[in-house]
């Protein structure tokens, strides 16, 4: 027999029981939060027609799809897995325009998948976790957005930092070096820039077929150091732009949000910032924790997307996309999630002492489930230390004890495990009000 | 431009915001049982290595496979998605071995993907719904996953029949027929028999080579109205097995469970059911509700499937798979889901009367937020009757009125969109009070 090569494929993980409870802290918050907003959950499909993915994604990302192949109806090339939760949301309305109530409101946390290179803390396999606002190019939405990402990080305890720009000034900054034609190569650019440093991204513009003279402008966008209002003033200034309605917006936006009082936020101009995707179409921000240079969530506005859907022409969507993984390894790094799991899982176990008492525990233990107790039997009669190591291993913190004696006198005992004391109670009832007052077993119901 | 042909591909689905409420309500009171009763969650990657997943099942199988494949490592017929979560959950215990406590106890609630031809509730993409014990063989495990069982439909109020037979009693029985070397098909005719008639069964297993005096063994098993006690006494003998010891351990299991007094389930010794999956080795169940032919759950005792993964010989396995869809089915057909999500979704919305009235509100709103309440505010000013006209189809019952005159007056108007009542508050902690008594609200935290 050939030994088979027990592996998970590259980029792919498991989650255990300590991780998905940790996990779940982070989730819940967020959920928690989407919901405040008024945002509704929506699941999609993990497949999607390759013919649309391939349609909304560049060309260079058509080689991070995974294909789906079943032999059974020759799907070859006809489907992929997800690579992002924004086209399958976009799918799903373009399929159920005339049941969808806009603007549409959703929330979605699931799996997608990219065939990138696996590397410390990028997988294959990953959760997005996506909102986003779809039929109101409203300029409240772009602040909901804003309130959102600060209202979470703020029951994150984390302090970040919302970085902005907007597309429609990163096209005039294009169009003023000349390069209006090589926008897209041009923003790649940018974007690479907090990866890169100042010379090589300079050299690079240049490369691109800008004039020397005009690079100046990156002497102010590299140092940005002023207000926001100044910021924007000398921009407009160099552009030679007099107003056009995007920067009006950014400045009402700026200026709203400071007068709410963002809780966890700086909210930082920053007009190098690009983003990587290429649907954007207005502002754009990216959420940065402290000096580190991952950004933890991103997002903007965009209507591309949803053209090359063929939908009505004023259904913009503006969204935020949470980096879950990142995130978790900052709370924990900070050991936020560590004292969320400290808690020892309030389980009950019954040692096992035979047959006969072991029938009398099973009933006892059903009992303990209709209250919403969670208990078990251990399944078979072995030293009764062992019995207790399985339990202490399980972190549990009461085991049962329920041998001949305790049968025949019709009485309970309990070992504590954190201390070892042992308690002994008259009936099950007791022993439930007990545990209760004790708040040592929360019910669950 | 080529028209986009918008659809999902065959067999999967999307679940919006009403469904997805409806089968939380279901999967928490599984998941909640699963607590209850000892297990804990495991969550495993989407895609496996296909030479594992091969391995371990029959030829037959291969071809529901889905291949996933990346042009990056040239990565043909390597992974494939998982089929079900048995085998991610032994291949987890065999890459963690020395971390994994035993027995393991684990819940999964995840997609799996198969490529059958797309039916009438069946679909490709599908959720399963799993709670294994690992590494023990003890009977009170056997008992442990009736008793689960019956508490999940007690809970879900729904009266259902276990029927039960063993691996090992249909063996004897194929030795008996002089088709041990013909197990298989045999037990898959038997599996098929619930959908066929007795002719067209008694046919193909004469056709498998059995003596036709033999067949009348089948006239029991057909017509099986006695006692478990009388039938398994009249197997034994037909069959003349004196004694194995799997008959006292059904008998064992049998009187056990009645004299704890399953409280949804009634238990049938069925010796005619069969179980298509091959990995199982022992006790083999499957739940029905009232006539229905679809069974809801089914499991058994495995160890076949961990022999393949060569871990250690006392690691058998015993599981319990739960038909998330066809229960969801049936709770809807008997308007248990329809109740749980007549509740109108408690979020606030805030009509907007122009700029600075919503700003002013937006204050509101995030104040709202942070006591717990859902609240937005519409994005735009438009007429006040289509905003609310928004308002009732989300189904929310409270909109905030906050035009020129309130903010001017500081008073906060409000419309119960039930009755159209309106209410005036003093300030927005008077109405966080008001609608936390008024339980209109539920303060989530």
């Amino acid at each position: 027999m050939k030994m088979l090569n027990i592996k998970l494929p590259k980029g792919t993980r498991d989650f255990t029981n300590k991780e998905i409870i940790k996990r779940k802290f982070l989730i819940n918050i967020i959920i928690k939060n989407f919901k405040l907003f008024g945002f509704s959950p929506l699941e999609t499909s993990s497949i999607e027609k390759i013919s649309i993915l391939k349609k909304v994604y560049e060309k260079e990302n058509h080689k991070m799809l995974f294909n789906v192949i079943n032999s059974v109806d020759l799907g070859l090339k006809k489907n992929a897995l997800i690579y992002d939760l924004t086209v399958p949301l976009v799918r799903h309305i373009k399929m159920n325009l005339s049941k969808t109530l806009l603007p549409f409101k959703r929330y979605q946390i699931q799996k997608v998948w990219r065939a990138e290179k696996p590397q410390n803390g990028r997988f294959r396999e990953f959760y997005q976790c996506d909102a986003d606002i779809i039929g109101q190019k409203s300029f409240w939405q772009e602040l909901e957005i804003i309130l959102l990402c600060d209202k979470i990080f703020k029951d994150l305890k984390l302090k970040i930092e919302i970085k902005f720009n907007s597309i429609k000034i990163l096209k005039e900054v294009a169009s003023y070096l000349g390069l209006e034609n090589k926008f897209k190569k041009f923003s790649i650019i940018l974007d690479k820039y907090p990866k890169r440093n100042e010379k090589q991204t300079l050299s690079s513009i240049l490369k691109l077929g800008c004039k020397k003279e005009k690079i100046k402008i990156f002497k102010f966008f590299f140092t940005i150091k002023n207000t926001f209002k100044k910021n924007i003033k000398s921009l407009t200034k160099i552009l030679n732009i007099k107003s056009i309605s995007e920067i009006k917006n950014l400045k009402r936006l700026y200026k709203l949000s400071k007068k709410i009082n963002l809780d966890s936020s700086k909210l930082t101009f920053s007009p190098t910032l690009a983003r990587g995707i290429n649907y954007y179409s207005g502002i754009i921000f990216e959420i940065f924790y402290k000096e580190e240079k991952l950004s933890l969530a991103g997002g903007g506005r965009y209507k591309k997307l949803i053209n090359s859907f063929k939908l009505n022409d004023n259904l913009s969507g503006i969204g935020v996309s949470f980096g879950l993984d990142r995130i978790y390894n900052i709370l924990y790094k900070n050991k936020i999630l560590k004292r969320k799991t400290k808690d020892r899982l309030d389980t009950i176990m019954f040692i096992n002492f035979g047959d006969k008492e072991a029938f009398y525990s099973t009933k006892l233990i059903k009992k303990l489930r209709t209250y919403g107790i969670s208990a078990f039997l251990y399944p078979k009669k072995i030293k009764i230390k062992k019995q207790i190591k399985y339990a202490l291993k399980r972190k549990l913190s009461i085991v049962f004890l329920l041998g001949k004696k305790e049968k025949k006198n019709k009485i309970l005992k309990i070992k504590l495990l954190a201390n070892k004391e042992e308690m002994i109670f008259k009936n099950i009832e007791e022993f439930i009000n007990c545990s209760l007052k004790f708040n040592k077993i929360k019910k669950k119901t």
